[in-house]
């Protein structure tokens, strides 16, 4: 098939970890007989730089004639301030196309259960999927709503205060409770829903919702579960969860807490999808959960393989290429167990290698496998 | 020394637990010479079923003239819906008495290391203290900043909405951020800020707060942390922490992550601090992390240690018994190291007992302690 795949490598270890998995789709399109036109584009610092803006109106049009974003991170060394953030290039491709289900899978890779801090016996089984809402939520301010900025700093009187306001439209609930649902049937159906409803009046809206939802599917099971208990349930039963819908800044905590199930958070990738269609599924951004990480950038230690799974991602949901994704995933697996590691995920000594080598590895695993498939 | 103890016992393994910690405290006033006037009150889905309110103005009144309150926990099996709800006992005395600094230590016992999820060389050297912003945030409503209810389900044209906000003003940070300092002074000097200043307006606020109060307190080292990092490194580095303070619905899903550090939620203690000054030391409310629990509620399964320490917490922080809180907690230590496990616990088998007898070998051990020092 032909592609158009937009690139945004952005800060800090962006470039490098999205050379590798740029260099592995590429690979695929070889071995497969695809076509992906590559396209790039400045986020963040550099366009900060370029633009005076995290993310130009040009680079946008660009995404929006793509099937696909594959993106690095953003983020440099002074993240809080007045002026452009590098991040407002995440908020702006999230509100622009609509990303509103953020899609983190976690399952711990078999030859990694000793890199992770917990217990081998608490990992058992683990193969978690989270369904984070992206579009709405503390992230955005709604001004149609809420009179005023509805997000700022102000004086009132003789004091100073601060205010964010947490909105969700019953809509906006409603189809990243369908996603997660109609993921959960492809998977072991079931669905957990998480919110603070002994004190949060929007995550009452969200229960309504999603009993609704639940009701419209009934071979999926679900059930409600407060934050502060699933955090703690995260560690102790992870096993438990299938998929876990959640709003926007509960799903940011939650899966960051997650990622030390899979040893390190360099293992997680991630899809941010929206309801474009594309000729092979849905338009999406993918990208590595981890962010920028400007001490080690340059210096060939990053790891790639949370960019790389981005991409397996990428094939399966924006491509419709199911088999090439298993493909992908499958050769990351090989690789791990050959006892190939960066360092972060180097608990056992195994073979210490650098960012380009691991990614290396994975392409000369995709094809050896393809050799032995023909 | 005379006191005057208001003691709510709540809903579920509440009154269980709590029994516990009054015979601690009636202990520790025979052996040391104090005497604790023990009043009670009703909260919760008793004082729903009694007044039409989860806390009655007298319970309230009863509260204000007492040094401190020693609380159970309240929740009932329906936690979400329209009517009073049990939960609303605490947000009334949050507020009625401005508590509006939570403390929760989390410090694994070293008997007790291999119960936690987490690999026992992570554990090692956790000893941190979560000093939480109790009463402002999401958690309540600011009528007279945000014009119309803050927090409601509303239709608006034709859709439906909800919305909460989350609202700081600086004395309120200020305050809290002041308390986690003073704290870490007599500790190992470090304060760990979380927030969200890449996306929230309060955050941003929060952090110049800190840094002014940071500046107060040149021989305190501080840092911040992004509330997203800081889900990861408590479990990949629990023992970087000393103290961590942030906002209100942080540290709610934070502290119950780190409870599994402690290898049980009903292990940990809290205390709940105003600015009220008692004769020896300031007003307070006492409670375990862990919430009613109503699925084991009354069959003495009840982990009593995180009221019991909760009752140390009051001995030390609203009396300024400082030693006899010390030799509450010095005991709990030893009857753990003695093997003495309730089913939460008992991972390692131990000697499996009731809540009611975990309790008796705490006093048990106060007794023999007390007996050795004369
Ligand atoms: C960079 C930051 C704004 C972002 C977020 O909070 O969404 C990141 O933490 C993430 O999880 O994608
Ligand atoms: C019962 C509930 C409202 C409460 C809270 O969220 O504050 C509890 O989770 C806690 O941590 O004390």
């Amino acid at each position: 098939m032909n592609a158009v795949i937009m690139v945004l490598a952005g800060d800090g270890t962006g470039p490098e970890v999205t050379d590798q998995a740029v260099e592995v789709l590429e690979m695929v399109a070889e071995l497969y007989g695809h076509r992906f036109m590559i396209r790039t584009g400045l986020v963040g610092m550099d366009a900060i730089e370029a633009y005076g803006t995290a993310i130009s109106e040009d680079t946008l049009a660009g995404c929006a004639q793509a099937d696909a974003i594959l993106f690095g991170a953003v983020g440099g060394v002074a993240q809080v301030g007045d002026g452009p953030r590098p991040e407002q290039a995440l908020f702006r491709l999230r509100t622009s196309f609509e990303l509103f289900a953020n899609l983190r899978p976690v399952r711990p890779f078999g030859a990694l259960v000793d890199a992770s801090p917990l217990k081998p016996e608490y990992l058992k089984g683990t193969d978690l999927l989270f369904v984070r809402e992206l579009s709405a939520g503390l992230y955005y301010g709604h001004l149609e709503t809420v009179p005023g900025k509805p997000s700022e700093i102000r004086r009132r009187g003789d004091r100073i205060e601060a205010i964010d306001t947490l909105l969700y439209t019953e809509d906006e609930i409603e189809r990243v409770v369908r996603s997660a649902f109609e993921l959960a049937g492809a998977r072991r159906r079931h669905v957990t829903s998480v919110d603070k409803a002994n004190v949060l009046s929007s995550s009452v809206l969200w229960r309504r919702v999603v009993e609704r939802v639940g009701r419209e599917h009934p071979e999926v099971s679900w059930e409600h579960l407060l934050v502060d208990t699933c955090a703690m349930r995260l560690i102790r039963n992870p096993a438990e969860f299938d998929v876990i819908v959640t709003e926007n800044l509960f799903g940011d905590i939650l899966t960051d807490e997650a990622s030390m199930l899979a040893g390190s958070i360099g293992m997680l990738p991630s899809a941010s999808l929206g309801s474009r269609r594309t000729p092979g599924g849905v338009f999406g951004l993918y990208e590595p959960v981890h962010g920028s990480a400007p001490d080690i950038a340059r210096q060939d230690r990053a790891n790639p393989i949370g960019a790389i799974l981005s991409a397996a991602m990428l094939l399966r949901h924006s491509l419709g290429l199911a088999s090439e994704a298993a493909a992908v995933e499958a050769a990351v697996e090989a690789v791990l167990a050959d006892g190939f590691r960066t360092e972060d995920i180097a608990y056992d000594g195994g073979t210490a290698v650098g960012t380009a080598e691991l990614g290396l590895r994975v392409r000369e695993q995709l094809a050896i496998t393809d050799q032995q498939n023909q």
